[in-house]
């Protein structure tokens, strides 16, 4: 197929800060508890066009940030989804006005337990509020009112960020036209919640930890990396951790055949786990993986009529050897929401990545996303 | 069908031990160390016949013990495998004499990395040498020279236990007259190794462990507590513990959604892993984790070939649900041993209970088993 749009890199991006919710206009998160100042870290790409039609929301999975596409400036690596963002790819920036934006909670410049407390000069640490997506939620509804967009052409994300976008269409069924919920459920399974406590008890049995007052002193590392290697063991599938290190063992000078790493498999963990301490904060992977966990779009009820009063065109894709949301969360979410004669797009992609296929799937996404949203277009913007 | 044979529980049973190995008849291990003593805790139910043709001989999985079958003298809860050892079962102590035999490398009566070094009397630690499941099975077969048994009817064993079972099969092919290899595999894949290499970075990195000297002193529970609950999850499927959990809440006084437990399965998962530390020792996961991710029937090479001097007939169950040894590593290992023109039967038992089912799915082994066994007394028993 000829592309007469060939892709290109965005150059050089900033990340942006929006603060709201100072006194006495804090903000009430799910759990009454009323909240501020609050900041969220965001990125834009593209232009808001004349009518601002053409605004296209995305959010990230656990881990990642508001720096989705394009380079920092002096970095090598670009933002988490830039196969999927640029001038000719699936979110066209020369089409659409592209908004990432980072979650409260997060440590990646959003406010979160590692921010400082205005009112205390001092890291929230554990007395930063409970949150959940719905706040991630609500939050990020002040960022776009912020920006003039009335209208999103369609909220977009994968894992947690598909949770977001879910609640967006719910919460905001006048504003969403659409949504792209890829490898993503809506509610929680019990496996998950059990993988998230094992990585959470890893954290706070490490004696940093400290009851989460570690700033400034020593970081909880080995119980943050424990729970890394534990999630990086569900992002990927048997068989895509079959195929990338099998049973290779690291070339030591002899197989010490003690408890040093002897696999590579190992090995890649312990990186995994030692580089995600540099980037990340142990209390906020507390914060978010409790608010994945209460996640429940129907609130234990009935799941199709969660989708009433929603207007919004959805894709919906999960992916074959994705264990951690599996397919079948995908088709109930799909059921549910063709239960009220939404249109609704289903595809499941064939892919051995595991949950990883989100990020690295990127020429079936591409094909998948770039028709939706051409159709979107014509349907929303007249 | 009527029963003739009502099944009855065994009464009071012992664990009794076996020591071998003394200066200067060390048992080579696998490494080339020489070691010894070796004690081996094992139990025995029903009787060696007149031309001791019907002896079974089985083995345990990771964290079990010599005791299968029968209650210990005050002992409320029976022996692992009670549902399928006793008169009237599928091991039908009328019928047969059945070992159960612990392993080297054990917590439970064995020599471990937790017994004491007769020439230090020190607990070994990590002064122990590391052992392979070969190592396992050559001190088994000392045993069974002790227990004047010169043929073995059958070699069974579910996880662990299936892996000594076919290396049985291998190594000693004049005394193995059949295997039943159950949830099992003939290589560890990469994300056994990873979950393993999970649990043991958890119990290093518990200051408590100490390098492994923390005997007399206190013990690394949380760091083995945290590689049980990693266990537990890998032992059920994303269907039982929704089943069993779902996302049903802890009745608290008030839901506090904080780092508390909130969800029954987190409560589960604690309440496992804190018991398996009053049970189990923290070095003793190191080594025999190690020891199964080290074993590779095959060692690289052409899996076919491996059973090429095998005499036994075969009976192979696995789960659907089982993901830690999935269906398809079993289909692998039938195919290589049919290649070698050996009668063998395989079973896929469809179970949602994952790994666990090997334990539990007590009617459908129990069928598969005595039929299995059936046949072969009056194929082997002249």
């Amino acid at each position: 197929m000829k592309n007469s749009n060939p892709k290109e890199n965005l150059g050089i991006v900033e990340t942006q800060f929006f603060t709201f919710g100072q006194t006495p206009h804090e903000m009430a998160l799910e759990s009454g508890v009323k909240f501020g100042p609050i900041t969220l870290a965001y990125e834009t790409y593209g232009e808001l066009n004349k009518d601002k039609s053409n605004a296209i929301l995305i959010f990230h999975s656990l881990s990642m940030d508001a720096h989705a596409a394009g380079f920092h400036a002096g970095a090598k690596n670009p933002g988490w989804w830039n196969d999927l963002i640029g001038p000719g790819k699936a979110f066209d920036t020369q089409k659409y006005f592209i908004i990432s934006s980072n979650v409260i909670g997060s440590c990646k410049g959003s406010t979160g337990p590692a921010s400082i407390n205005p009112y205390t000069n001092k890291p929230y640490g554990l007395s930063f509020p409970m949150i959940t997506i719905g706040d991630m939620v609500k939050a990020q509804k002040y960022l776009i009112d912020h920006l003039g967009v009335k209208k999103l052409l369609s909220v977009v994300g994968g894992s947690m960020g598909g949770l977001q976008a879910l609640l967006w269409a719910i919460n905001y069924p006048d504003i969403v036209s659409s949504v792209i919920a890829i490898a993503t459920n809506t509610r929680q399974t019990a496996q998950q919640i059990a993988f998230h406590e094992v990585g959470r008890q890893a954290i706070m049995s490490d004696p940093d930890w400290q009851k989460g007052d570690y700033y400034g002193k020593t970081i909880p590392a080995k119980g943050l990396a424990l729970a890394r290697m534990i999630g990086h063991i569900t992002y990927m599938s048997d068989q895509s951790m079959d195929e990338k290190f099998g049973r290779k063992l690291i070339a030591k000078e002899r197989v010490s055949f003690d408890f040093s790493q002897d696999f590579e498999v190992e090995n890649y963990l312990k990186y995994r786990g030692d580089s995600f301490v540099q980037r990340f904060d142990a209390n906020c992977y507390l914060y978010l993986s409790k608010a994945l966990d209460h996640f429940d779009l129907a609130k234990g009820g009935d799941l199709a009529s969660t989708f009433k009063h929603v207007r919004s065109n959805f894709l919906v894709i999960a992916f074959t050897s994705d264990w951690l949301y599996p397919a079948y969360q995908s088709k109930e979410m799909v059921k549910a929401i063709k239960a009220n004669d939404i249109d609704v797009s289903y595809v499941e992609v064939k892919s051995s990545y595991g949950h990883d296929a989100f990020l690295v799937e990127v020429e079936g996404e591409s094909h998948l996303i770039s028709h939706f949203l051409s159709r979107m277009t014509k349907e929303h913007i007249k």
